[in-house]
This record gives structure tokens, C-alpha cells and sequence, in this order.
């Protein structure tokens, strides 16, 4: 029994834009063959509110009966949203017929015919696997969450398993590319554990192939790549997608000198080459001398544009001007952010002017505790790094550097400074970062009370644990106004984590 | 039978803070009466991200268990949050005996014993109202939704119905109050049908009443509110509210002369007294002398500070920062934006020196299309009338200078302007609002899609209503960063209308 696995990057909300891909896909089909769309190939991905449009759902309508118009003497399976309950509807398409398949948490798997064969067909997540009826002699699985869900292999676990148990060849299909903030890494596979053979697709690109599922002969090997590899891969097609989605072509961004901007730099340069990349130094009255050599040497490094943009008279303008309210009070958190303010001013001027999106470059351990300046730092379109902790940014500059130096070493040493008063240092504020992330990963990754983490890491005072989660649950309220960040995480922050503010 | 209603505001996330006014009321019980407590009167509103925490569901299993501790010889009805699914578990506690039970759309309406009578509990929405088993004598409807899920009177409208039908007495216990930007009006009620007779709560107010359920006596009238004044009210009471549950007393605010800020103002006043609210006024070199003899005008009638910090200096510095990428370059948006931008920062400034909130005066029509400039205009911390359309805020002005001008004349009989380049007008780059928001109210509140709104609005052209959509489609990215507005309609900009971006 022959099957063809599609695994194509997709457009949201774009049916007719997917359909052009998919019909080429269903032509080259052989009659023998059943194709296998991922789960958004057609739709995308679309946000819940979307389907109440009468608008969307004729579009979505009339792609699916242009796939069946084209199904003489082909076999496929499609999905298309289903309006009210946040799920999909699986279409199996065969020679001019269509099949639609709900699922229920509670029912038990849906099988079709094809070839004179039984096929089992799940949403990842929806049916229980624990039982699979004997007459299945293949099963299917569609992946529907993205990359933030589960870690790479926890598919593969998952469903070998299954296949080792009911003595069948297993299939997941997953979905590849992004939609909007959202990350679908592809690796999709075939894997046969009683002939212990498998077909791997490679992670984040469009790729398909013609497997005979009774004789998996392992022509693809399982891509072996390290957790910050995955990532970093995974941050590099996030920006890619996002600009080719939204035709754009070039992106600007601050360069402090330290680790976060010099990160998503060199990602944002192997994601859309450094001709479109263009750097912004501002420096202030307290920002030091390696400020500015360090992110000197990052742009040269990387060999993009860039400008010093310094913003002490600004700074002094503003102060003049605020006068009336500013006279007689000493030096606070008002003028920090005021610097911090006239940079997101800056950088927006530059993106507006240009035409370039301005990248965000916050962390996720900032984000976490409040650590930046709303409508400054937190400006941007796309926060790249706004799901990776500080200390897995650290590691994916390394990851970075593994070959040639590309961040300056400087950077990536020096202690952390937001530079906005005189020798201010991250430490002054907050615990050291792999203190700080062991507490963050757990209270916001494993939904962990101070008590809980307490008990876990003894060697972390309670008073300190109790401190940095009152401040996560202090700034909730800047989180709402928050650049959309890249999700790498279950509990990436936006609409995937919300607190009472 | 008597019962007790107790209309109460609660604390979001607070459940001991909540348990200190349910205390005092189940104490006052009598003992053959049953209490009443509305859905979110222990535990607020809480997003489902919170529930993941075993802190805050052991600390409401402590509230609950205290409250079954003070229960002897007492009944009454409270709620806690379903921690899986995004809904309600009502507890009747009756003499130190606890029963739970959970809503299902399907199932029938859960029935207990009090006094010898059953009594229907239903939670408003989830159990069909059609069939109303012959046994049940009283029906007691939960409610849950905020403000924005219905107008007014709804609720009233569809239970006295009920009532009608079957000839029982109807209660309906609705929360009152906020949680963060949710408002709920309160305006619970006993009706009769069969006697003609009802008790009716005021709205956005803490009251209590003892009712024989089986002879009310109409004692309180329905409050008869016009629309508008009622919108007026609940603006007035969401911004009471998230200032109060959050220990803040002063805001601030930008005031351009214009009819937005101008609206705002006089609602933060009647909400926070005079004393409370700052103005700001920003005049830049295209801001014509009635913008700030206007707001002038504005804040003696309110009699309110306010401090003129003009930013004409700020902008040329600004453009002279940026001269090595804005020289050579026509006046264009990115100018216009700036000087947005630089409002938005000395607000900020004022905010953060002060300690005052800074109020956000976008209204929906503008959120709508992106007429506003995000970290500019769009700063703030709550959006006071950003699920006002521009007609309905005009409609809102008129009413509250209903007796006497406290919004200038000039500001709300004046053409609206962004004064962001020369003789700028808001009808150059939009239509004229009242035929906007017939666009606008028809796709966003009714989710109608160009050609519908086009069948049933033939005066208005085609061209155009296509233009707005795409407008609102190509802005969501912006709205993605906004001030969360107070909720007035289904369909308010925020995590209730997610569209893709």
C-alpha cells in the first residue's frame, strides 16, 4: 500500500494561496497512492474568531470542492476547520467522493478503506492510542500543535511505541512552517517497528515522498541535531516565514553591545541574509565604551549596516521639557525609561521610515519579571527570543560562535547591563540568571508554587523564590501590551498564558 | 421560601479577600433563608492559565472549607472554578454538608431540596430553559458572562419568560463588579410571572435583599437607564474598579482638544473625583490654537490639573538625531508617527514620575481601522473607551453634558483631527464615522462579511467597505499590543477577537 506524504509550509487564512500547492501535489498523485495533506495545509492555521466569517468558511468551501473536482482516480485527505469548537475535519477525498471525519475524545478511531486495507486516522493529542482495533493495519496520526507543545522527538516516542505494540507501520504527519508567532517544525515520518524501518522528513522545509507503507525500506535517516540546534533552526525559519508571509524583505533592530540584540542579529542574518538586516546604536550618557565597540564588532562580524544614533541630546530635550513636572525630584526609574523610551522612538522612526520591521529582542526571563521598558525595549513586530530564557540564550550564542566568532566574545562574557544608570548591572535587580531561570522554568513551565520550588531546590532562598513570582504576577500587565514572541514553549507568554492583571 | 441575594464585587485571584465580605453575609443568614452568592463571588474571574496553579486551587479549597466551617444551621450557594474546562462548580453548602455540582449542556437542571421545595439551579447559557421539569417550583439562573456578552436587559427578557411558561418564580443572580478590563453590571432580580411582581437590584452596585421567593413583593422598581447612560455608567464603575482593586488613585492623560481625550477625562473625574486626573497637554507646531484653548476649556470645567509640555523641541531634536537616515526623505508617516510617539513618552514620563496611570483615550472605530500610532496614542494602561465606537462616544459626550457643557462645545462640534501634518483632517483618510461604524459595527459585532454588508447597506459603496475591512485586517498586528479597553460588546478588541496577523 502506497502512500505519498506532503509536508508543505502553508499560508493562515489563505485557501486559494495553499491550493496551488496542493492541486500540483494532487496531479502528481498516482492512482495507487494516497496522499496525505498535513492538518493546516489548507487553511493554516486560523485563530478561533476568524471562523465566525461566513466569508472564510465559502473560501474554505470552495478549495475543498476545487480538491475534489480534481480527485478523479486519486485518493487524498484534507482538513478543513471545523467552526465552532476550536478542532478540525478530517476530508478523505477519493475518486470524486468525500468522506468527513470529526474527532471525539471519546469515540473510537476513525478507519477508511483504501488498497482493501483498514487505515486508522488520528489527531495527535485527540484519540486514545492505548487501544487500536485489530483490523487497523495502518495508522495515521496528524499533528495539529505547534512546535511549543512538545519537544522534537516526543512524537516519535509516542508512536513508535505504538507501532511496536499493535505490530503495525505508524505515520505522522506534521505540519511545517509558521503561522504568525506559531512554529510547526515538519519532521514528519513513517516508522515500521516490526521490520524496525523508518522514513524521516527533515524538520522546517517543504518535502514529500512515495513510501510503500508495507515495505519501509529506511531511505531517510532521523535527523540527529542537538535541542539548541532544533531551536535556533526553529527561530531562523520563524523570522523567515514571518517576513515572506507578510512580503517583507528587511528588518532593523537596536544593538546594545550585549548578548540579546547580538543574538537575534546574527539569527535575523542567516534568516534573511545580511543585506536586510540593519543595526541601531544608540548610546547614552551611560552607556560604556565596549557598548559600542561590542556591537561595532557584531556588525562587522556579521557584515550588515549600521548607524550610532546617540540619543543624550534627545534625553537632555526631554528632561528640559518635562521640567515642570521633572524640577526638584532626584533621578528615578522615570529617566531609565525615558532612555529606554527614546530608543523604541528611535528604532520606530528608522522601521517606519525604511520600511523595515523592527525586531524585538527581549528574553523570556525579562519578560518574565518585568525586566524591560514598555513601549521601549519591548517595541517591535516580532519578539525573535521572547520564548528562550537567558541562560538558553546564552547557549545558543555559543551554539552560535561554535565555529567562527560571530558575537563578540566580549558579549557573551561580560556581566548583563541595561547601561540606563550609572554602572548598573542586571545582578544590582535581579538573582543571576541560572538562578533566576531554574525558578522561572519552574514556576512558568511546570505551573510550580513558590512552595513547590522551594522544596525542589533547597539551595534557592524561599524569600528570593517568593520575590521573583510576585514580580511575574506584577507585570502580567505589561505582558498584554508585549510584542507577539516566537513559541518555543508550552507556556510561551501572550495568549497561551494568561494571568489575572 | 426565603431567600437571600447577595449582589457583591469580588477581587480577581483573591479568594480570601473575597471570603472577608461572604463571611460577614453568611453570619447575617438567617436560618431559613438561602444565601445567594453570585459565580464569581469567591473566586472573581480567573483566566484558565491561573487554575494550572496548585496555590491558588488549594487556597480556594481553604476559602471553601472555611465556608463550610461557618455553616452550621446555615444554606447557601457558592462557586468555585472548574479547573479543566473553563467552567463552574456550584457548591450548595447546607448545615456543614457540601454538595458540588457541575453544569452540562446537555444533562437536565440539577435540582436540590430546601424547605420541602426543589429548586432549579442553572447557570445562564449552559442548561436549556425550554423544558422545565413539572417539579421544580423556583428556578435560580447563575450568571456568568460579562457585560459585553448581552445588553441589559437580556438576562430579564428571556427569564421572565421562563418564568411566564411555567409559572414558578425566576431569580437571577448576576456578578457585579470587574475583573481587570471585564465589567459586570450587577442587576440581579426575583420575578413572578404569574403575580406579576419582581425585585429588581440596582447595577454596579453591592446590595443584598431578603425576598419571600414565594410572595415577592415588587419593593424595588427595574432602574429604567437609557443605553448610553448605561454604557456612561459602566465605564465609570470599570474604571472605580481597576484602579480600587489595584491601590492606585491618580491618572493621567493626554488631552488634545479632541473629543476622545475630552470623553475620558470627564469619565475618569465623575470616577476618581477631580483631584485625581492630570491633563497633559502636547501642542506641536501643527496643532492649531483651538486644540489647546479646547482642552483648556475641558479641564476648568472639570476643574482638573494640567500642565502644557509642548513638543516642538523634542521633534526637532528627534529629527535632527535621525538626520544620517531621515535627511533628504519627504515628510511621510514616519514624522507623523514620531510626534505621536513623543506624546506617548512624556506621558510615560509624567505616569512614572507621578505614580499616576496613564489612561488610554482610543476609541474602536479608530482601533478598528489603525487610525492610531502604536506606543504613541496607543499607550496606556487601560483603554477607557476602546470598545466605544466614535459615533457611540459623541452619543456618550452629548448625554453627559446633558445638563451642563463640561466637554466644550467646540471640541465635539469640530471636525476630528490626528493634527499630525498641516490642516490634517481624520474625513482625508476616513470615511465620515457614522457611515464607518455602520461598516465597522456590521463586521466586527456581527461578523458580516463585504458582500453582506454591501446587500444590506446598498448607499454605501462597495469600493469602500472593502477598503475598511481590508484596513481592519491589515491592523490586527496592531491590536495585538493595545491597552486592553474596558469589555462592552461580544466582540471587544483583545483576546476576545483574534484574528490572524
Amino acid at each position: 500500500m502506497n502512500i505519498k506524504l506532503f509536508q508543505q509550509k502553508f499560508f493562515s487564512a489563505k485557501p486559494q494561496e495553499n491550493f496551488k500547492k496542493i492541486k500540483e501535489s494532487i496531479n502528481n498523485l498516482g492512482t495507487n497512492e494516497l496522499g496525505l495533506f498535513s492538518t493546516f495545509a489548507l487553511c493554516g492555521n486560523l485563530p478561533q474568531s476568524s471562523l465566525k466569517y461566513l466569508s472564510i468558511q465559502e473560501e474554505i468551501g470552495v478549495v475543498l470542492s476545487e480538491c475534489i473536482e480534481i480527485s478523479a482516480n486519486k485518493n487524498f485527505i484534507v482538513f478543513v476547520p471545523e467552526k465552532e469548537n476550536n478542532s478540525l475535519i478530517l476530508c478523505y477525498v477519493s475518486n470524486k467522493n468525500l468522506q468527513k471525519i470529526s474527532f471525539q475524545t471519546t469515540s473510537e478511531i476513525p478507519v477508511i478503506d483504501f488498497e482493501g486495507q483498514k487505515i486508522g486516522l488520528t489527531l495527535f493529542g485527540i484519540n486514545h492510542l492505548a487501544e487500536i482495533s485489530k483490523e487497523i493495519s495502518t495508522l495515521i496520526c496528524f499533528g495539529k500543535n505547534s512546535i511549543g507543545i512538545v519537544d522534537k522527538d516526543a512524537y516519535y516516542q509516542e508512536l513508535s511505541l505504538v507501532s511496536k505494540k499493535n505490530k503495525i507501520p505508524v505515520v505522522f504527519v506534521d505540519n511545517v512552517g509558521s503561522a504568525a508567532n506559531l512554529l510547526y517544525p515538519g519532521g514528519s515520518f513513517c516508522v515500521d517497528e516490526s521490520t524496525n524501518s523508518g522514513i524521516f522528513f527533515p524538520y522546517f522545509k517543504d518535502f514529500s515522498q512515495n513510501t510503500d507503507i508495507k515495505n519501509i525500506t529506511a531511505s531517510i535517516q532521523k535527523e540527529t541535531i542537538s535541542s539548541i540546534a532544533f531551536l535556533q533552526k526553529a527561530l531562523v525559519i520563524g523570522i523567515q516565514d514571518y517576513m515572506f508571509q507578510r512580503n517583507f524583505k528587511k528588518v532593523v533592530l537596536g544593538l546594545s553591545g550585549g548578548l540579546d540584540s547580538a543574538l537575534v542579529a546574527a539569527l535575523a542574518v542567516e534568516a534573511l541574509g545580511n543585506e536586510n538586516v540593519k543595526g541601531i546604536l544608540m548610546p547614552s550618557e551611560f552607556s560604556s565604551d565596549h557598548s559600542v565597540n561590542d556591537a561595532v564588532d557584531l556588525a562587522k562580524n556579521l557584515h550588515i549596516e549600521y548607524e550610532i544614533l546617540p540619543i543624550k541630546n534627545i534625553y537632555k530635550q526631554c528632561n528640559t521639557t518635562l521640567d515642570p513636572i521633572f524640577s526638584g525630584t532626584p533621578f528615578s526609574l522615570a529617566e531609565e525609561n525615558l532612555q529606554a523610551r527614546i530608543r523604541g522612538l528611535l528604532l520606530m522612526a528608522v522601521s517606519n521610515k525604511t520600511g523595515a520591521v523592527l525586531l524585538n529582542t527581549s528574553n523570556k526571563s525579562e519578560c518574565a519579571v518585568g525586566y524591560g521598558t514598555l513601549y521601549g525595549d519591548m517595541c517591535g513586530s516580532l519578539a525573535v527570543i521572547g520564548d528562550l530564557y537567558k541562560t538558553e540564550a546564552f547557549e545558543m550564542a555559543r551554539y552560535i560562535n561554535r565555529e567562527v566568532e560571530i558575537i563578540p566574545e566580549n558579549t557573551i562574557s561580560k556581566p548583563p547591563s541595561a547601561e540606563l544608570r550609572p554602572n548598573q548591572k542586571d545582578s544590582d535587580s535581579l538573582p543571576d540568571y541560572p538562578i533566576l531561570d531554574r525558578v522561572l522554568f519552574a514556576h512558568i513551565e511546570e505551573n510550580k508554587s513558590a512552595e513547590e520550588i522551594f522544596a525542589e531546590n533547597p539551595d534557592i532562598e524561599s524569600l528570593l523564590i517568593t520575590k521573583v513570582l510576585q514580580m511575574v504576577a506584577n507585570c502580567e500587565y505589561k505582558r498584554r501590551q508585549a510584542a507577539p514572541c516566537l513559541k518555543l514553549k508550552p507556556s510561551s507568554f501572550g495568549i497561551e498564558r494568561l494571568m489575572p492583571f
